[in-house]
């Protein structure tokens, strides 16, 4: 067809929209999304059977509750952080520590500390003993206490609590609140790599286009403090092979820090404890709160469905 | 974020997608599409926090399986249907009964009987009764006989039997092989208009772009005999105030038949039928297979989830 025609097709459609009814920022959303659609149905000449099996998979996909996963996959997060950082870059706010996507398995609720906390509910069997501690600053080196540092990392078998019930809830997640000096520190265990669920829509989808659902090894943070932007980061666990071969597209130059790893005598001599340990020091850089700029707390629905 | 930026992150996000592995047509159009959306994002300035109530409303029709009546509501399947009559109109095939939507309450295996058959498994309570016959015939005006015309039609509350549980299965769907002469006749109730389910996806979207969600009394048809394409048409009933105020879109001039009404004395009289009853009189046109054309026989999930 003409794109005249298609654009009749689509005129009519749209003038079933009752004017003054609805949300006009919706219509104008949709209406954006329905004309590039049927243009590229018609370019690409989809046929109905390679709709009709989209409709399957957009249906498995709502019912795997796999959205978040498939919005990362498709790099449509990441592609938002990026947005925001051109948006925040026009209103002068440059530099700290970078963002990025938060991911589909944040909870809220997460038991809370002040200035240390031990992630593991229950202790995790094997894996790497891990100290992460640091420093909260603002965007002038000044230390921010009382700021809130969310955690959450899945455990050795790429899971996360809460999602996988078979973890005792909260497991692996918590809240701390830094001390007067803004320091925060936590003991866990190096987390392994994720993956998207081995035959769902996601894992579907991405074995479609030539692409696996594989994330590297990595911590996400929030961290909060009244004043300030809010900050979704993450850090990835050095040397994982798929650092820069992440599904999510996620990874940035400044949040690989490097660890550094204590033997058992080290350990024992330099800091009193009993086994050996990894250690990552990671300071995070907040920005000031700014008039007229786009809020960086993002509301989004949390947890399983 | 100019074009050459967005490009650069869908090249990146492209890169990932291994020669030789995956589905190269899925590869084609999930391309086209992400960058369809990215660009659609930028130039509405679309915010993460609406991302993120789509991907909830994305998920709700999921879980609901509403994809098929989104399909419809967006004019989508009806689209379809004009390209196929393009398609069709290029390899010479016109005219004929035109197509118009299946919609997505088809369900697969209903009774089957020769010539006649009685849509009711128990008496619908109030309603019209209904006698509606006809032929088959093919582009030349020849009968086609053993032909299959499948109906389908919601009940007096709009509701469709295997969706609704509350009806027996099968109600008011079933399979008639055209006589001798491909003539079917079948008798039932007239149907009410089609509303999507309240509240439901379907109707939310609806609501926030300013529409309704009913569709004029109808009577879905599926029209097959080997050697023949497959016809996938509906009726309308005459002076529905929806007629020409779809949210399918799928009345199309040539499948709104006259219905002719007949009082207990003339049913009596004329018919020998012991109540008043309304009759349409359809004849089907189908065309025969032509080699080098679309399948009409469109593959698509059935029945509910």
């Amino acid at each position: 067809m003409e794109r005249s025609q298609i654009d009749a097709v689509i005129e009519r459609i749209e003038s079933t929209e009752a004017q003054g009814q609805g949300d006009e920022r919706i219509k104008e959303i949709v209406n954006r999304l329905t004309r590039d659609l049927f243009y590229a149905i018609e370019d690409l000449d989809i046929q109905p059977e390679e709709i009709w099996k989209a409709v399957d998979w957009l249906t498995l996909t709502g019912k795997n509750n796999e959205w978040g996963l498939v919005a990362a996959g498709i790099g449509l997060e990441h592609f938002l952080d990026l947005r925001m950082d051109e948006a925040e870059a026009r209103a002068g706010i440059t530099g700290g520590t970078p963002r990025t996507i938060e991911g589909p398995l944040y909870v809220p609720g997460a038991p809370e500390s002040v200035g240390y906390a031990e992630l593991e509910t229950v202790p995790e069997v094997g894996g790497e003993r891990l100290y992460m501690q640091g420093q909260v600053r603002d965007e002038n080196g000044k230390p921010v206490p009382h700021a809130k540092v969310e955690v959450w990392h899945c455990n050795l078998r790429g899971m996360y609590s809460i999602f996988d019930t078979s973890q005792p809830p909260y497991n692996l997640r918590r809240a701390i609140i830094t001390d007067e000096q803004g320091r925060y520190r936590f003991k866990s265990i190096l987390p392994v790599g994720y993956s998207c669920p081995p035959g769902g829509a996601t894992d579907q989808f991405l074995k479609a286009v030539g692409r696996h659902g594989s994330r590297p090894a990595h911590i996400h943070f929030f961290v909060t403090a009244p004043g300030y932007r809010k900050l979704t980061t993450q850090i990835n666990i050095e040397g994982d092979p798929l650092i820069w071969d992440d599904f999510a597209f996620a990874t940035r130059e400044e949040l690989v820090p490097h660890i550094t790893r204590y033997s058992e005598a080290e350990a024992k001599e330099k800091f009193g404890i009993d086994e050996p340990f990894a250690s990552i020091d990671f300071d995070f850089e907040i920005h000031k709160e700014k008039a007229g700029v786009f809020s960086a707390e993002i509301e989004r629905t949390h947890g399983p469905a």
